[in-house]
């Protein structure tokens, strides 16, 4: 597990690199530039990366074959000028709440183009969603159905649904489990029949159309075996629904979950390879049941903003530890930690870290990069090769940090949430300001001196 | 696994009991009331039996024979309005960062009884600590004696200082782990002879004055054991100091961790056990080695709070979901999930859930609470024994939420933190108000309308 001193281009934003003096520069801004400007934590994402990745999804996903809507999935990190540069780029955008839908309008999205998820939306979510047209609700229970029926018909709308099912597949790296049922809380059931009483129950809805169906089978997942599956099962079910509702639907939603590295050696298909696996997909199942094609749509967060930022934290405490055996590990502290990346400690998540703010020759030694909080299982990454010399005021920089990172952000502690920054062609600019002592205060009135 | 209709004493705040209509209120109030006044989903402290729980720490721990000073772990749950019922009922606080700090100073706390932790304090966080005069700090590595000792020398003043040790123990529930090295974060190992050292450059700082050591093993724990093995080792090592250095140590912090129960079955020792165990063992261990009685200080967080307070959440949707074998299980999905209460995936830890709102004679069913997050991973409770008839509409209480719930709450797919309200003598009062979709947005500079 070497320092990655050579930026692997699979892990880095696209314009990261080491400047004469060995210090990352994103978009050609060193890294304790940011920082003297903007302070420490700091994400910082490459806009022309996130630009490019949604350009290069929707190139490769929608094709004359397979017309495909790519919306991404606001739940990996939404801010008004994701939304903005996304949308610039063609992409859809995917809310699961009012906070999520309120964001996107806000960053211009023009409601036609966002979709309504969640497995238990509240009414007020519902009407808002209808009441500002957005262009698709995915309903996923059966009182869901007849709630937004009612929303739609007060107002005199008609309001395009997907039905959220359930094909029993469930994916994460080059793994997937397909059973029967699904034990989760999403969705309705394909083989236990509830889903085609919610197409039933959606068809009888005067104030719904049907618009298609919805499916969405893990996450980290790195290549499109368990997307057959679910295709198989999800097209059998369209295939259902023609023959006994005389009804066909037009589009297919396949979900997100598309991976991506995070330490080397990490291999997901690109996107190229992953489209063209899931076209060819959904051809032959299609074709199995001669089905027409429907269109496609799918759902990467992740896939588009996970590499595209990277957190510096400054290093405060340097400290050797002895472990039983005689080996020493050196735990790194810096000045953030699981209130602005809990992925670690929630899930195990892998991260690649380096040296960010200089140059050196020093050896390799197994470190251990923790962060402040009061908890000793507040760690960043567990194991890592760190030049020996890092020292208090060195800078370290974790890649791939732009997916699941800011968006699950706390104030554990009482400490303020990093600023968000956008670099672009040499410039840098707020996404998200700083958290002040005066923020985190201003929900308790007892607060104000 | 049944449904709590009778509310164990152990687990939900002293005041909460059903009303002649099955519901619950807290001080009298009922929790429909309460949502209807302040929203859903909701935390409700018993400030009685905060109150109550402190003073029983300060009278059990704090003897004549053992004079102890109780410092409440504010990482566990922290607003201006805990802080002052807190202090006055003769806790003292302890803060590990500037925000916890702040909260502290502006709850009225005395700097005097603040005592300041953290293994990575920047620099900032120790001269506010220093500038406003917290009464100890807890000194976590060298680099940090010698920041501190400069930071005081500036001002002119001499800090207060204990030595963060770590002396091999790790303790859980009934289980501890003893050996020589601890793999961990915070402090100087007595073993491998850190501590010693550590000691040594506190003793030869000349802005900085030694009270004693401090030392942590674990959290939830249940019994006395793993504290027997930690005083050991800490007085050994004060009666080393003695006898190298020729200074007497006259405090000693042995943390906090006490635990409480979640669920039925869980049988920590109370609050008169653990001290009675934690002064026998500190006595018999100073005997053993001749060494005068210290202060004694302990830092419960989660056995002040814990118990105290429950979460109301609203019912939304109801699902059975077939498993594969025939079973079914009902998914229950309420209005918040893991941003006001990550414990369950992060920890697998376990609640206790009941229906709230009303009486019911319906049999139990084997039930999943889940939250609305867009993840599957999301879960409250992952088995619980609920009324057949629950209902969208319904009102769940979640017992023993007081701990580590808001304290850690996100805001995960753009969810507004749930409003926080203290109840007393049959009146409710804001602790922490409901976050708005404006309060989220005032970061993103792009989101003013």
């Amino acid at each position: 597990m070497p320092d990655a001193r050579v930026l692997d281009a699979a892990l880095w934003p696209a314009s990261a690199a080491r400047t004469d003096s060995g210090e990352i520069a994103v978009s050609g801004i060193p890294v304790s530039q940011l920082v003297e400007q903007f302070g420490s934590p700091l994400f910082v994402y490459d806009e022309q990366d996130v630009r490019t990745r949604a350009r290069r999804y929707v190139k490769a996903f929608n094709t004359v074959e397979v017309p495909t809507q790519v919306f991404y999935a606001g739940k990996a990190f939404l801010c008004t000028s994701i939304a903005k540069w996304l949308t610039e780029e063609g992409l859809s955008i995917d809310v699961c709440t009012a906070g999520e839908l309120e964001t996107a309008l806000r960053g211009g999205v023009d409601p036609a183009r966002i979709l309504f998820h969640g497995n238990n939306k509240s009414n007020a979510e519902l009407e808002r969603a209808v009441e500002v047209g957005v262009g698709r609700v995915v309903v996923d229970s059966l009182v869901e159905i007849q709630r937004l029926n009612q929303i739609a018909a007060v107002r005199g709308v008609t309001q395009q649904v997907l039905v959220r099912v359930t094909v029993g597949v469930e994916a994460h790296t080059h793994e997937f489990i397909a059973t029967a049922h699904e034990d989760q809380k999403f969705g309705l059931s394909v083989a236990s029949g509830a889903a085609l009483v919610g197409v039933e129950a959606v068809l009888g809805a005067d104030a719904l159309s049907l618009l298609g169906l919805h499916s969405h089978i893990g996450s980290q997942i790195f290549d499109a075996a368990g997307f057959e599956v679910a295709a198989h099962r999800v097209i059998d079910l369209a295939a259902q629904i023609r023959d006994e509702f005389d009804f066909t639907v037009s589009e297919l939603n396949l979900g997100g979950g598309m991976g991506i590295a995070y330490v080397a050696g990490d291999d997901p298909l690109d996107v190229d390879q992953m489209a063209q696996a899931i076209h060819r997909i959904l051809i032959e199942q299609c074709a199995r049941v001669h089905f027409p094609v429907p269109h496609l749509a799918v759902e990467p967060g992740r896939a588009i903003v996970g590499a595209t930022a990277l957190t510096v934290y400054e290093v405060g405490t340097v400290k050797p530890v002895e472990l039983d055996g005689g080996v020493t590990r050196r735990y790194i502290a810096v000045d953030g930690g699981m209130s602005d990346n809990i992925r670690p400690a929630l899930y195990d998540a892998e991260y690649t870290v380096t040296l960010a703010s200089r140059d050196t020759d020093a050896v390799g030694v197994l470190s251990r990069v923790v962060g402040k909080h009061c908890e000793s299982g507040d760690i960043l990454v567990k194991d890592a090769t760190l030049p020996a010399d890092i020292a208090p005021g060195d800078l370290l920089a974790i890649a791939a940090t732009g997916a699941y990172c800011r968006a699950m952000a706390s104030n554990y502690n009482h400490m303020p949430r990093p600023a968000v920054v956008g670099v672009n062609e040499g410039k840098a600019s707020i996404m998200l300001r700083r958290e002040t002592l005066d923020d985190l205060l201003v929900l308790d009135p007892g607060a104000t001196l």
